[in-house]
């Protein structure tokens, strides 16, 4: 299952509905798997980084984006234009640290919770989207920027929006970030 | 994980790669799990049924469709309307019997497998896109129109294109055919 090397560029758009449905078969899947939600959540985030690590190339190739020069740069350019490109929603981003390397993104809507009204109480601590936050690290690290990804909020725990938080990781040898 | 029964309709479009590098991870997931390609392929097919059964609200609110009043019909609907909304492809269609009642999806390009190039000797009977006559098959039956779907050529195994045959079963209390 290798990606094609020749594989063209293109830009089908595809009806999300399909997606979010696939996706919550997705996670139920691994709910009949895993009894711990811990577990789930694990496994999803592995999936996503797995993604992350492909998608990078994909999100290069078409946003012909130029290197960010700052954390915040980047975390503007997840927000404003990797998540408007893939899942067609664009999250509110603030720095959450005065060294400036924590960010969240904030989804009024998260899109891959459509057909989700509420998680079931025995899958309380279950991050629904967790896969989210694998992509986001995957696709970081490919860039060299090593991150740690989580949700620190989640509307469908109940809170008041959904909050995905980032946490640039600075190696002591570089201190002047770069991409 | 119940539906929203207040759910607005939105028509937003998302980017495919995120959607068949998900999908893809579904696959390989259900590949740790299942030993044999069989149950791979039934377990796709049954997580294709219960997409399909809830995406065809979404399809009949968002396509506006008269009712169709013979299986062409049904069967050109599927491949013009519903691929090119939720994959973004039209297949050609065929109908296969003199009892009009089969018919063929021809797909030069299969969306789904974008990353995919080969499948791998071990997986020879895998039908990697199995979930897709499950959710044909879903989103059928909650038209009351019962059919057997099933992929009858992949270009993951070799074959000149995919094809994806459909066979409407007739009930002898129905002979005419009403959607």
């Amino acid at each position: 299952m290798s990606r094609s090397p020749g594989r063209k560029q293109e830009n089908h758009k595809i009806s999300r509905e399909l997606f979010v449905l696939t996706y919550g078969a997705l996670v139920a899947q691994l709910c009949k798997e895993y009894e711990k939600d811990e577990d789930v959540n694990a496994c999803l985030d592995r999936m996503g980084y797995s993604i992350g690590i492909r998608l990078i190339d994909d999100f290069l190739a078409r946003s012909a984006v130029k290197k960010c020069r700052s954390y915040s740069e980047t975390a503007d350019m997840i927000a404003q234009v990797a998540f408007k490109m893939y899942l067609g929603v664009t999250p509110s981003v603030s720095c959450n640290s005065v060294t400036g390397n924590e960010f969240s993104l904030i989804l009024d809507k998260n899109p891959l919770v459509d057909f989700v009204e509420e998680l079931p109480a025995e899958r309380a601590s279950l991050c629904y989207c967790n896969l989210l936050c694998g992509v986001i690290r995957g696709a970081l690290e490919m860039v060299h920027l090593a991150a740690e990804v989580s949700f620190l909020q989640d509307r469908l725990k109940g809170d008041a929006v959904t909050e995905i938080g980032i946490t640039f990781l600075r190696k002591p040898e570089d201190r002047k970030h770069r991409r």
